[in-house]
């Protein structure tokens, strides 16, 4: 299995794994749950990844005893080094047969090495929310990704969270809410499963789930897409916040970044934007105001915002075979579409 | 042990219990730490309550296998029924020789039984927060108490959060500070023990306490108090919500509650209230602007706020007391002292 390579896409609420030769051609995908080890602890993590792992080696008629030539990981939650090393080591150790060699890198890092090898924004909202820029030159800067207690704005969970929280603000008169907020907590009553807000204190710290708590997004967007006001409004401030998110890193953008045909490539990540319609108008307002406000003498003339067509295991699976000084052939052009694209007005 | 009474004060730091007698002497008081089931679990609760009670009768000169009376508890935690009512069964259960009878309320009730029998506003801000107005009825109406992922605003643990989020932010350039973060970002660096913000995430998740977390409010009062602008702004947001949760439950308030002689009392209970001089400013704000905009007619003319000399554990007794049908005889007026008075303009 000389030229065999893995790759692992470890999200909040799903992960996908890879198993790749080495002109890029992928010989089986198999998928699992979460393997966020901030969410589901260190033991779980890897065994969820080495059972997907495994499954992918025998889908692809591969012998699962037989170690990958390197298995590159793109974790929610993979930012500190002292906790991947620690998976790295625990993993090393409990799987000998899975791989020679282990790469573990962000969730963020593994999308961009999907869909690009000049860098760009990559703008996370899935369960949890990142943003990460990642230059020509590989020089990365971020903001935020810190997790549901310190972050995670514009996520599905932060929707989730906003959205119930303005239900409880309502009922203790402490916040007037911004539109009438009977759809959203009819729809909390049902999806939690709960008679009244104090039915809701399980959910939040006994049997709290973040990936379950999030999952309440899914119906606010039903919500939105039907009309509701005030689901509308959660995503807009979502989009807003996602905006700022961009408009945070930007400044660190070196050039190439800004004047390609396309202008800035923004790679969406996650679930949350399957409703792009709903961010829009918060989303494309924060960047627009930017723009206008003069920043980068009008460098800044436009951005692209891109969906990737391959799990960004794939990249996680590039950048490990990298770290062993080996390439692995990438057909970027096919493996992230635009799906918006937006010029600033020459005025700006 | 005919006539003697239990009562416990649970905190979400600390916790306290007393034995009474019926004529109202406090026969011993003992100390624990946090009984809030929500963060101990209802082992750890019902444990630390049993030992805080028999080591009080104990001190009390009592035979520890002779059932109390009553146990009255006044709990951090102590809201929902189906919780409560689980958490009688189980100290029924393992602690047979504990008490006859039990009875659990929330620690607003506990407090203002500990002031007064013709009710008031308590107002809750120790590592959590909460609001409850009681009136002379009996009925009640609260604001908050929903814990750390959906309230405690104005609380230890709220502002603690809110100096490390304003730290994360302004590093993440996603919101500028509203002051320099220096001084809060070492003393972040210091209390938790950490060189950078990457190693805060274990505090937040892994290794959360709540408890330990809402303790770096003290670290900002002490800034606060040396005259750090950025602390002293966490102290007025503080206040200002606070004042907010007074102004949430006003409107419910009978007449008599408003019209005796030193205004509306408002019992004010918990560590943070220490810093009144900083939550000042925000607290009086928002109470003057409710007080001008000409609610109630101007039958809204003033506010008094109280501390208890007693431990709310007193408070929790005799209510114990009176779910049986007995009477603890209390001195209300050297339970509580007002440390601030306000009136406002007549021309209000």
């Amino acid at each position: 299995m000389a030229s065999v390579f893995g790759g692992v896409e470890g999200g909040g609420t799903h992960s996908k794994a890879v198993v790749v030769s080495g002109d890029g051609k992928i010989l089986a995908e198999t998928q699992g749950p979460s393997t966020n080890h901030w969410l589901v602890g260190v033991d779980t993590c890897i065994e969820t990844i080495n059972d997907m792992v495994q499954r992918a080696k025998v889908e692809a008629g591969l012998d699962p005893n037989t170690p990958l030539c390197s298995l590159g990981m793109s974790l929610s939650g993979g930012e500190q080094k002292e906790a991947i090393d620690k998976l790295i080591a625990q993993m090393k150790e409990r799987f000998p047969s899975l791989s020679q060699h282990y790469f573990i890198t962000t969730d963020a890092i593994g999308a961009v090495a999907t869909a690009s090898n000049c860098g760009g924004i990559v703008l996370i909202s899935g369960t949890g929310s990142n943003c990460k820029l990642v230059n020509p030159d590989s020089s990365q800067i971020g903001c935020g990704g810190w997790g549901h207690l310190m972050g995670d704005e514009g996520s599905a969970f932060w929707i989730a969270h906003l959205a119930v929280k303005t239900v409880f603000d309502a009922k203790d008169h402490l916040v007037p809410p911004p539109h009438d907020v009977n759809y959203v907590r009819k729809a909390m009553e049902e999806y939690f499963q709960v008679s009244d807000l104090m039915g809701m204190l399980p959910h939040l710290y006994r049997n709290f789930q973040k990936s379950h708590f999030a999952g309440f997004c899914k119906k606010l967007a039903e919500g939105a897409e039907a009309g509701d006001a005030l689901c509308r409004y959660m995503f807009t401030r979502a989009g807003r916040v996602l905006g700022k998110h961009v408009v945070a890193v930007l400044p660190a953008a070196q050039a190439p970044l800004l004047t390609g045909d396309h202008g800035l490539p923004i790679l969406c990540v996650g679930s949350v934007w399957k409703s792009w319609e709903l961010l829009k108008p918060g989303f494309t307002e924060v960047l627009d105001d930017f723009a206008s406000s003069g920043n980068f003498n009008g460098h800044f003339h436009g951005y692209s915002l891109l969906i990737l067509q391959q799990s960004s295991a794939l990249g996680g699976a590039s950048l490990g075979a990298q770290s062993l000084g080996a390439t692995l052939t990438m057909d970027y052009s096919a493996n992230a579409n635009v799906f918006y694209r937006h010029t600033f007005s020459s005025s700006q």
